[in-house]
């Protein structure tokens, strides 16, 4: 069933790739008039579900909801709106998120304790529950496997682009989808970002196992990206499994795991690296690679203060080859190396070479950073772990959408 | 000797307000033509001497020379450069540190050994020695008890105006004066900033009551500032004690102790303030304070964390009374405390009560918005601790500046 001989291929659809998906977007006029504001996305039969939250204190009434309900480990729905962040509303904002989940059972025929919630927006505005209610009725009714566009197009906030990816591949012969939506543009930050991001798969998956995938999965892709190093309220990654593609099903143990859990990185990997490229106001994708470090935390630690510093994104703002930013950057990250020892190269022009100047390499940097998307590469010399984090250039535009977000 | 009756106040001189402290600036050229960029500070006797230094792994080769001349406890001049940071510049900035202390005890006939080196500017340049040492020789013949501000203007780099502060107050009935010069607008983040503070007094202290002093004052002043949370290669604080004012020397044990600590402890705040005022690109003045949390520690990290994210940063300088951001950065500060019991105040002007918004505020709250200085106050009602942290907002210029500072 898989194109092409490859034993995997990326294929269209989203959150509605995988069998047994539906999904809709809905215009409830929640902030704007005209804008999708209401997702849903709806499994046909019962579905083992797996999430990860924000670890923020400050959390958003429908996280503290849905961490609830997935704690029960399997759900039929996610409802989520853009446009408020249902965040410090107190006791009200609690009453509104069930009441999210209630209308979305209702219309679907399911239990109420099968609906997740999510929300995306601004903080601290009370939810017109008049316009939310509705809307999630008509999302209800409008749910079909062509709606994963619909549904991602409804969670965008200040992005640019809605985000979608889906992958199939064989486990045993069987052919297995997994597809997903996310949302996110600015306040992004590593643990994890202000996104949302819905998994589907029709692959029949131990729970632990799927819980395991996750968390592996998104410490290599959401909490790799950085786009202000603010972590936002309202952060949240649901895996919804439903086991309709009949694989035999995949435990922790088995090979077929890996090969799971690989797809489930790639999908994720895909979208954060979106995110970071639609990072508000960019005009430049950076990839902070270190490679050779003595540990994976080291090599992580380096990466992500590399493409998260304030001064960093500027300079490729810029496009000043100002490395001795990035090696400072590495610096104060807390990871172990020897400053004297390390490389740097901007889009595979070496401009710094044991922590020292390379003459003459200005030109050929110049030109490197002209690129749209400029690629990071520190080398430590000094073990063999390496880890990549993504965030964009910081610009005039950046500080235009933050300055004036409410109005 | 004290004015007014008060036991003390503030003096004009700042480096060399206190007796037995020479200073002065040369333009020597070394980015700039015209500007002022090499500043010396001569005590006229030995003084004790303790300092503080970046916590970034990469350390400029003037950190490296001064961290080991500092740790002998006894200095007699200060040279520092702007213009150039020497950092990165391998095993020739380490020399050229050295022979910048060189040229400046040569001048001063004074042990090499005996002279402290700092740098800040541009990171990974090589430094034009032949403009530098005439540029010190210079400097130290222009040595003079007015020479406190050509020294305060010599060390600026992006900073718009220099930076001074003096002290005078009485110790069991000697006048003691701490003076100091410090620059800081970029790349500023606790821990410290990219910034030098260098501190005289003549003050007799035990060496080991001033280390303790030193770490006290900086630890509630330059420590509690954000620009752009880039803790920067170069960043020194160095006080210099030479006894001048014929006190009984104070000891960790004595009632003087506490005196001369909360001024030192002053004239830091002074300082630090003055920097975040001075941030890169600044139109508004940010102080965060937290009160009534259960540790100082978690006081300390809440403030920090709203002084220094960009989306609270960014809605500042927008005028958007954002309140939902800034109980989000006391939220991923790691700061402990109850979200559902937090109050929030800017500029004196309720804006959220419990965690929740305060309805009828936003006029109000946005002309509280429209000061030069925004006091942000959370009240977690948790406790008898509190803490300030200072920064500024986020601009356009901040991006402009640092996306061509070295071009």
């Amino acid at each position: 069933m898989i194109k092409n001989n490859s034993d995997w291929e990326m294929v269209p659809g989203g959150v509605t790739a995988a069998k047994g998906f539906l999904a809709s977007g809905a215009a409830a006029g929640i902030k704007y008039k005209e804008k999708k504001d209401i997702a849903l996305i709806f499994s046909e039969v019962e579905a083992r579900v797996a999430g990860m939250f924000t670890t923020n204190k400050v959390k958003a009434a429908p996280v503290l909801v849905t961490m609830e309900r997935v704690s029960h480990g399997s759900a039929r729905a996610v409802v989520a709106n853009s446009g408020n962040a249902n965040t410090c509303n107190g006791e009200q904002g609690m009453q509104d998120a069930r009441a999210m989940g209630s209308e979305a059972a209702r219309s679907l025929g399911i239990p109420e304790e099968s609906v997740l919630v999510a929300s995306t927006g601004a903080i601290g505005l009370p939810m017109p529950m008049e316009r939310v209610l509705p809307g999630i009725a008509e999302a209800a009714s409008a749910l079909s496997k062509d709606g994963g566009g619909p549904a991602a197009e409804a969670i965008m906030t200040t992005d640019t682009e809605s985000k979608e990816a889906a992958v199939s591949f064989s486990i045993n012969g069987k052919k297995v989808t997994i597809g997903a939506t996310a949302k996110g543009s600015g306040m992004i930050h590593p643990n994890m970002a202000t996104m949302l991001c819905f998994i589907t798969t029709d692959a029949a998956v131990e729970l632990d196992c799927l819980k395991e995938a996750l968390r592996y999965a998104v410490d290599r892709s959401f909490n790799m990206i950085t786009v202000d190093r603010d972590t936002s309220t309202n952060d949240m990654v649901l895996v919804l499994a439903n086991a309709q593609a009949a694989n035999e099903e995949i435990t922790v143990q088995s090979k077929d795991y890996f090969i799971f859990r690989d797809h489930l990185t790639r999908i994720c990997s895909h979208l954060a690296q979106a995110m970071a490229k639609d990072g508000e106001g960019a005009t430049k994708m950076i990839e902070a690679q270190v490679i050779n470090a003595a540990t994976e935390a080291d090599a992580r630690l380096a990466a992500r203060a590399v493409a998260g510093s304030n001064l960093v994104k500027a300079a490729i703002f810029g496009e000043d080859a100002n490395w001795g930013r990035i090696l400072c950057a590495a610096g104060y990250s807390g990871a172990e190396f020897n400053p004297d020892t390390a490389d740097v190269f901007l889009n595979g022009v070496k401009v710094a070479e044991n922590g020292c100047s390379l003459a003459g390499c200005e030109e050929d940097a110049a030109r490197a950073l002209s690129e749209n998307k400029v690629h990071i590469l520190i080398d430590f010399k000094s073990g063999n772990f390496e880890a990549t984090a993504w965030g964009c250039d910081l610009t005039y535009n950046y500080v235009r959408i933050n300055a004036h977000y409410r109005t």
